[in-house]
């Protein structure tokens, strides 16, 4: 996959890009990288690349040219190279919130550019070769690099060959819609704190049922909306009603102790 | 802010972190960042930080006693320099999901400890030393790393001398909880793509009209869960009836065009 992006701070790709798995799959040329400073392709005499907003407001905005020309000129490249034009895509707070069905979509494409602000508006005119707007969450950050770089490593580790056989928990979790459980590994003691004795003693259905109710208890007391009842085994959800009687009982204990502590003081 | 990260990949680290914004805050020794291997705390003479899952399951996973040993080191080293003890951070798609308020919160703190787990989950008794857990999205990366690093843009650039007198637009559209609306800088003209006439004819009041109307009418068609009515001036819900109304004629015009041109076929 050829991978452009659009930055003020190319350097910031160097060493996230390098290091770790995403550099190795670089390195066996299986993603081919490149970051363009559209500082580059201003026409401005002193090099900005920003300018105030028409109608007045705080902040800069990002000017259409230097963008929408240093994308020409990569589209005019990789078309030579004969690298099909792919998505182009705007890193924005106000995108699609970016979730890992995008992530798959988007590595089966050919060639994907990143568009990164940086603490700064985009004149609403870079949207005219824009293909797709993401935001990877409901806070602020300085600047787009951060975000592409999440959604490049995101893409990334899917492209065939980029990780092996490591077959990843945390994947086969989301494939279940499910948080994971509890996981451990040895010592079986440490310091005191033992591994659960069922995770322990072989019996694979024992555990694949501790399983399945440890990650059910997880989800249920972190994110409850994440669990779709319609897609839960039968299995499923007796343990479901199991866990909330369990966490119900609990939650009844602690207010009696709290209770019981009050009187007594 | 002392801010330390437990990481596999320490030099990730090292570009984000220099270049741009943040740079700068720990430049000006706004922000502290100390960035630890926590390989260089194991006891394995293979220096070997992860092993196995106790009851089978894919993948590998990080064991406590590195993680754990490294973050006492840390609170040693800080606690002798007078840092009040923190809160310590594990990235984790099961983590509760950061948000604007949560770095809001966090931008108070004086010592924050990120760990990142690489590809790999973690054993359960690491939990023993985590405060909180967060998630960035419902995404899977290839480690911690990237969204420890965008934490730590989302939270420092909130704290006080870090973006200057850098008055973002995003900042103001998150606190109104709508979308930004369209802007433009110069030239009025690009290539043909003109600036709406209402944001250069200086009338105030029409120009901010306009924004309301437009930040409304774009947070309508992409994020409408993220109007909340009870929250909007007079104003902004007349302007509200007008978008609602402008789109469905949009729309039910675009249907007549389709429906018109498959007649005429």
């Amino acid at each position: 996959m050829r991978i452009d992006v659009l930055s003020l701070f190319p350097e910031m790709f160097a060493t996230p890009m390098h290091d770790s798995i995403i550099g190795k799959a670089i390195e066996n040329k299986l993603i081919d990288l490149q970051v363009t400073n559209f500082r580059d392709f201003t026409q401005d005499k002193h090099r900005h690349v920003d300018d105030y907003p028409f109608g007045g407001g705080a902040g800069m905005l990002l000017q259409a040219q230097p963008i929408i020309d240093a994308y020409q000129d990569i589209k005019t490249r990789t078309e030579q190279a004969g690298i099909p034009n792919g998505k182009v895509i705007l890193l924005d707070p106000a995108g699609k919130p970016f979730k890992q069905a995008d992530a798959e979509a988007l590595a089966h494409d050919q060639h994907l550019t990143f568009i990164c602000g940086h603490y700064e508006g985009y004149d609403e005119r870079i949207r005219s070769i824009v293909t797709d707007e993401y935001s990877i969450g409901d806070f602020v950050l300085t600047g787009g690099e951060l975000p592409a770089m999440v959604m490049i490593d995101a893409i990334s580790r899917l492209i065939p060959g980029v990780l092996g056989n490591q077959q990843s928990k945390v994947e086969e979790s989301f494939s279940t819609g499910l948080l994971e459980e509890p996981q451990y590994t040895r010592p079986a003691d440490f310091r005191g704190m033992k591994v659960p004795a069922v995770l322990m003693n072989g019996d694979h259905q024992k555990i694949a049922l501790w399983n399945q109710k440890e990650a059910l208890r997880r989800t249920y007391l972190r994110r409850p909306g994440l669990i779709d009842h319609r897609k839960l085994t039968s299995t499923q959800k007796r343990l479901l009603a199991d866990v909330r009687i369990e966490e119900e009982e609990k939650a009844d204990k602690a207010a009696a102790d709290k209770k019981k502590s009050f009187t007594q003081d």
